[in-house]
Parts: C-alpha cells; sequence; structure tokens
C-alpha cells in the first residue's frame, strides 16, 4: 500500500455558513500500517447536522476537530490493510473514517469504535436507518418521548433522517403523528409513504396557527430537530405532562450571533412539561436493542426511509450544505469509492 | 353579621408592572350565608409572584381572575359564621380568601380548598413554610432537581420565600448550596442565617462568570425562579444530566414585550440535561409528607425563614408590587385584621 489518499482537511473554523474556504484539499500517501491497526478505504461518507458543531472551538460531546485534520465524520470502509486479528482485509465495517480516502484506525483504541457489518445488510443502512440517525430516533422517541397510545406527537426536520423515522415509530407506537418540514415535496412524501397523519410545510404555512389546527388535543411529544421559531411555536400548543424531546437545534447551527430561544418557556411550568436533550452515543451499548425492532419493521414494510446519495470526493463539501439550505430529503450520504 | 366588607376588585387587566389603577377600592356589606357555607374574616394575605398570571386573560393552570372580582389572595381567615359542620366559629382557617375582609366559602365545592389550622401553628407559617411556598421548594427540589449527596444546587431568587427553603434543604441533603440574589442584605442574611455556602449578587456581581467562579464542578441542580438572564448564565455551567427545575420566571411578568428565552439551549442536548416545569397544586394530596419534614428541620433550628410582614388593607396594592421590585425579604405577607 503507497496509494495516494486525497483529504479534506479542516483549515480554518466557519462564521456563519460552511464554505469550501474552510477545508484544504490536499493529496498524501496512505500511512505504514503498525501492529494491531487497520488500514481501510473509505466508502460512503454520513452527512449529520452535528458536524456543524464539531467544527467549533469549544467544549462540547466529542473534542473539537482540529485545524489540520481531516473532517471528522462517520463511513462505510473497507478493511485494505490488517495487522489486527479482529479484522480480515475486505471487511465492510462502520468507522468514523473523516473525509479521506484511507484512515488508519486502531480498533482497540478508537473513541467512535469500529464495527464489521453484518452479511446481508445494506451498507448504506448502517449510516442511516441502523446507524446513529436510527438510533437517535428510536432512543430519543422512546425513552425521553415515551409516547403513549394516542398520544400526539409533533415532529420538527420531520423528513430528515432522524425526524422520518421519529414520526414513523411513533405511529407504529399508536400515536398521531403531524410533522413539520420544508416544501411540498417533502411534505408529500411524509404523508403518503411515511404515513404521517398530517404535515406542516414551514415555508408556506403559519407554523403555529397549523400545529393548533392538527392538534386539538394538543401536542402531547415534540421532538425538536430545529429549535428557534419552530420550538417556541410548539411550546404554545404542549398538553399536561408534555415532554419536549431536544435532539438538535439547526436553525441556529450558522448562526452568526446567539439566536434567543423561545419566549415562552414558562409553558412549561403551567403544563408541568418537560425538555430533555440527548446524545445518542451515550445509547450505543443498547444499540441491538433498537436494530433489532428497526430491522423488523422494515422488513414488515412499516418503515419507511430514503438516502439522498450524492457522488465523488471533490463534492464532500458542497454536500454538508445541503443539510443547512434543506436540499436534502432523508439521509444525506455520498459514495466516494466502490468496494473491491 | 351586616358588616362593612372592603375590597380589592381586579378593574383592569396590567401592562407592565401592577399598579393601583389595575384595582377598584370599593365597599360592601357582607353577604349572607347559605347552607353549608362558611363566612371567614381575611387576617393575612399572602403575596405570590404567580398572582401576575392570575391577573392576565389567558389560559393558566388556574382560571383568570374576572374583572369586577377580588383579587385571587391566599389567606389566613377566621371563621365567623358557620353553617357547615365541618367549622366553627373562631377556627383559624388556611383558605384563599382574596382582597377583602370577609369572604363566603362553600367547604365542599370551593377551587383552592379551606383547612384548619392546627392549634399551635403560628399561623404565618402556613403562608409561609408550610404554606405553597414551602411546600413548592420541597418538592419542586426533591421530586425534579433530585439533588445527591455532594452535588451543586444554585437556586436563583434565593432570598425569596421559596428560594430560601430551596436552598436550606438541599444543604440539609448534604448539597453545596450556591444562592444568586439582589443587593447585600439578602445576601449576607442567605450566608450568615440560612447557611448558603456562597452567594451571588446579581445587582453587583457578573452573574455568568462568578457561577464558573463559584461552581469548579458545574451545576447539577439550578433551581429557577428568575428566568431570562440569569437562566441563562446557569446553562453555561451545567454538569451532565443536569436538571433545571423551573418554578418561575419573575424576570419576565411584567414585561409587556415578549422577553427572548436562553439561546443556549443546546447545553440541554450536550449535557444530556433536562429542565422541567411544575405547579404546586398537583403536590397537596401530599403535604402532610412536606410538613412533617419540614416542621422537624425548623425544630432542629436547621431551617430559617424570614417573614417581611406589611400592615393595613389600604396598602394591600401597593405590597403586592414588593415582590417585582425586590425589596421583600423572605415572604411576603400583609395583616389586615386580628383575630377575635
Amino acid at each position: 500500500m503507497n496509494e495516494t489518499n486525497r483529504q479534506w482537511l479542516l483549515a480554518k473554523r466557519p462564521h456563519g455558513m460552511v464554505t469550501k474556504d474552510n477545508f484544504n484539499y490536499v493529496e498524501t500517501k496512505t500511512p505504514e500500517v503498525g501492529d494491531g491497526e487497520v488500514l481501510v478505504r473509505n466508502l460512503y461518507f454520513s452527512f449529520d447536522p452535528t458536524q456543524r458543531g464539531w467544527m467549533e472551538d469549544r467544549p462540547s460531546y466529542l473534542p473539537p476537530v482540529k485545524l489540520g485534520e481531516p473532517m471528522r465524520a462517520s463511513s462505510v470502509s473497507q478493511v485494505v490493510v490488517s495487522n489486527s486479528p479482529d479484522f480480515s482485509v475486505g471487511d465492510l465495517v462502520q468507522a468514523a473514517g473523516g473525509w479521506q480516502d484511507y484512515t488508519l484506525i486502531n480498533p482497540k483504541t478508537e473513541m467512535l469504535g469500529i464495527n464489521k457489518i453484518p452479511q446481508g445488510t445494506d451498507p448504506t443502512h448502517v449510516l442511516s436507518v441502523f446507524g446513529t440517525t436510527g438510533l437517535t430516533a428510536y432512543f430519543g422517541l422512546l425513552d425521553l418521548g415515551m409516547p403513549k397510545e394516542g398520544d400526539t406527537v409533533l415532529v420538527s426536520g420531520a423528513a430528515g433522517a432522524t425526524g422520518s423515522v421519529v414520526g414513523q415509530i411513533a405511529r407504529i407506537k399508536g400515536a398521531r403523528v403531524i410533522g413539520i418540514a420544508g416544501g411540498p415535496e417533502k411534505c408529500a412524501w411524509l404523508k403518503a409513504e411515511a404515513g404521517f397523519d398530517d404535515v406542516i410545510d414551514y415555508k408556506a404555512d403559519d407554523v403555529d396557527a397549523r400545529i393548533g389546527e392538527l392538534c386539538p388535543n394538543k401536542v402531547d411529544v415534540f421532538f425538536d430537530n430545529v429549535g428557534g421559531s419552530i420550538l417556541e411555536a410548539a411550546l404554545n400548543h404542549i398538553n399536561m405532562k408534555a415532554r419536549v424531546v431536544l435532539c438538535g437545534g439547526i436553525s441556529s447551527y450558522n448562526a452568526t450571533e446567539p439566536v434567543p430561544g423561545p419566549a415562552n418557556l414558562m409553558n412549561l411550568v403551567t403544563n408541568r412539561a418537560r425538555m430533555e436533550g440527548f446524545i445518542v452515543i451515550d445509547y450505543l451499548p443498547r444499540a441491538a436493542e433498537a436494530v433489532a425492532d428497526l430491522g423488523q419493521w422494515m422488513a414488515e414494510g412499516k418503515l419507511k426511509h430514503q438516502v439522498d446519495m450524492q457522488e465523488g470526493f471533490e463534492n464532500i463539501p458542497d454536500t454538508l450544505n445541503r443539510l443547512f439550505t434543506g436540499k436534502n430529503i432523508g439521509k444525506q450520504l455520498i459514495k466516494v469509492a466502490d468496494p473491491m
């Protein structure tokens, strides 16, 4: 192995929307593979709103990506050299390959893990419905949202990889599900394919008024991926003992000034309601539980999901922004290489 | 009974701070007492920030006070006529007398209850440490805040009737307690008498910076009576799995425009933290549990409390504003009559 290794390195921290200037494109050589290490070739990268946070130089649930390092990203990868007894050349794995062709991983010390993909599993599924977005939906909704049969569940970012799975799990659990998404195409998919009871198009509708119309019994669970004015609108309609699951706040991730929070937090008091945040990595030890349920629902045709697959290593930085401009429908992935 | 009954009626709903113009002073005659009813003479009124909310014409945990009705207020009162087998003339009771000398109550249907005060109990205690403010502190802190030994507990509105009890219960439970209050007199009392580990004077200190200095292990429980910028500052310092107990938001109760919420709600996500609201009336069935503990701590000298006692029926409206200008130290009461 002495191949060219293309990399997108974090060059400077973003202020506002991410641009290509935030990254340096470089070509190096693949590194030497030491004892116990494996070298993987990255085939697919996952794009996740949380990556925007990793680019900031501030404490969070993971350390910031350092300047001069490849941008951190989850990947489906293939082992091309193995000095580890646990991996063989050709194995497909889920890893945190980062934006480069080849990644050197020590399976014993890798912070974010490296896991073999079971034979027969669609590799793109491990970055979507069986990956962090699916697990985020499953544990966030069921552990924090705790929907009961007949509850009204409202989901923002409903056409996204997490939101679309949240809504479908809520339906499977017997809840009435209303989604908030942007644009007629996303809304149509949610109603026709994902089985949402109704959908609010935040680009066309008065969100606050429409929540009131579509949730006559108020909102028992609000699963929020968006924050900002959408969160404030939802808080206007929460039921007694409502659970607000804070998953993300994509509306503010690219803001250059602090974005004020909802002015109506006192609605949590009058309704004895709860707002709670979570990070899916805390649930990784319970992943098998989620994958078993999600797999069964997929097999039964109860759980649909969409992948927005881009292609080409050169298009990686631009693909990240599809999340923030709302262009993606479903899970945003990019394919950069074919398996051997 | 055909006595003059002085009343302060809600005349118009406030916009901003409450003024005397929001009330009409009238004199009527005491009403006829029907079957099963009692007539009480009100001796002491409790002042609570939540009364400001009752003056607004919007849905909340209790119906708004109607225009032309006496302003709703908790009272210590004395039975002067009884057509109920459960009450005798002379009984001291805790009730919702409202701002008038005499109140007609049907004990079977009274929404907010009427309860005899046990012999030997200081009647002002049932409006403070054994009343809604003490119960609010007890259940809010223990049920929602769940402080563990060694936790850091931060309390805003710390010199108030609720906040001062919250901090002392937290200390009894083995937590380190930091209070936020306004002015040197309140801060000195909290450290010298109430045993807070340290105090931040929000009128003099940089609250955000001081929380950071005084809470090197971060904040495990934040009990918030204030909201606004104090809440935002506290959220900057929450620990993993922190509990933010939303009790009130006095900083915005008199605002004429919506007050933006904290810009850093995403800290709830990265710290897997929870923010939860509650209303003490849900806990009234468990009041005896709280009163037993609070009474024991009082008897042991572990729980101090202060009463700010004003006097005179004519001073009722002005006394309400003492809560919002921060003039009160401890529980704000007014005495309007002596018992028989």
